[in-house]
């Protein structure tokens, strides 16, 4: 391993992730909601709710509206909140197909920006989108979390429909 | 800062978390499923179901019998299954009250055996209760999403109950 190789993933004790690994972390949590939005059927993922709560592609729009412009965010230091009809996505999705293929744009973005992104800025102080102070890294695994736990919710809309969801272990 | 502080701490670019941090992290989610004991209806929380699924609290003895065995296999690299009636505890909680006790010592559990466990542990490969191969630290990254993700659950439950949850990102 060459100095420059050990400078940019010094995994030594005392570290747990480098920033390839928070990204594997995130893409794969990203890519078993994207198999809860294949198994949920179409009309059911945009209207139905459990308690009031919201339909499952409101809260996929939200992981949406926090990593498209949030890696972006996350590169440069710029925070937009994401509007629909601006930044390639012609408008909000009101189908599976479309919302899938905002899914798979979001992917490859969050990819192209993060290869691009410096290693040290992941441990610099930022406000994200002018209202969360902390570690970049921090907005990053608030995104994941934040994922996690609104897809647990859209776990129990399927089973209330009696439809079994992917494997919640299963990461690939 | 002297070497051995930087040493046991070596945040630089390219380093997401230190084991200080991964802990906080986890506890934080911890405190907020506490609050969602807290606030569950004595009988609901053993009882209360959608969809076929698991009544929280037996969700809550899931992410008890991950933890509580589990941190001792992080320091040690032994991993026994939780058996009620062994390790200190009783029996299986029946009341609220408690399952609020057994998570309570399970925290301080966590926090004491955090502390004796060595830096370098959390990147050693491991099987996790003789099942799940990786580096320690990936153990206790899975148990806290698991966590997030069965919490997300009982914010449904919660929701249909028409109760106000605890919020999810408050982690004080």
């Amino acid at each position: 391993m060459t100095q420059t190789e050990t400078n940019k993933s010094p995994k030594t004790a005392g570290v747990i992730y480098t920033p390839a690994e928070l990204l594997e972390h995130w893409q794969g949590h990203r890519r078993v909601t994207r198999r809860m939005i294949e198994v949920f059927p179409e009309d059911k993922l945009f209207t139905y709710s459990i308690g009031g709560m919201r339909a499952f592609s409101e809260l996929v729009l939200e992981f949406i509206g926090m990593a498209h412009p949030g890696v972006t965010g996350v590169r440069t230091g710029e925070w937009k909140s994401m509007k629909f009809a601006h930044e390639g996505v012609p408008s909000k999705p009101t189908t599976k197909a479309e919302l899938l293929s905002l899914w798979d744009e979001t992917t490859e973005k969050i990819n192209r920006e993060w290869k691009e992104t410096a290693d040290e800025r992941f441990i610099e102080n930022d406000i994200a989108f002018g209202q969360w102070k902390g570690p970049v890294y921090s907005f990053v695994q608030y995104w994941i979390d934040n994922e996690i736990h609104h897809r647990g919710q859209g776990y129990v809309y399927l089973r209330s429909l009696n439809i079994e969801p992917p494997a919640f272990y299963d990461r690939s």
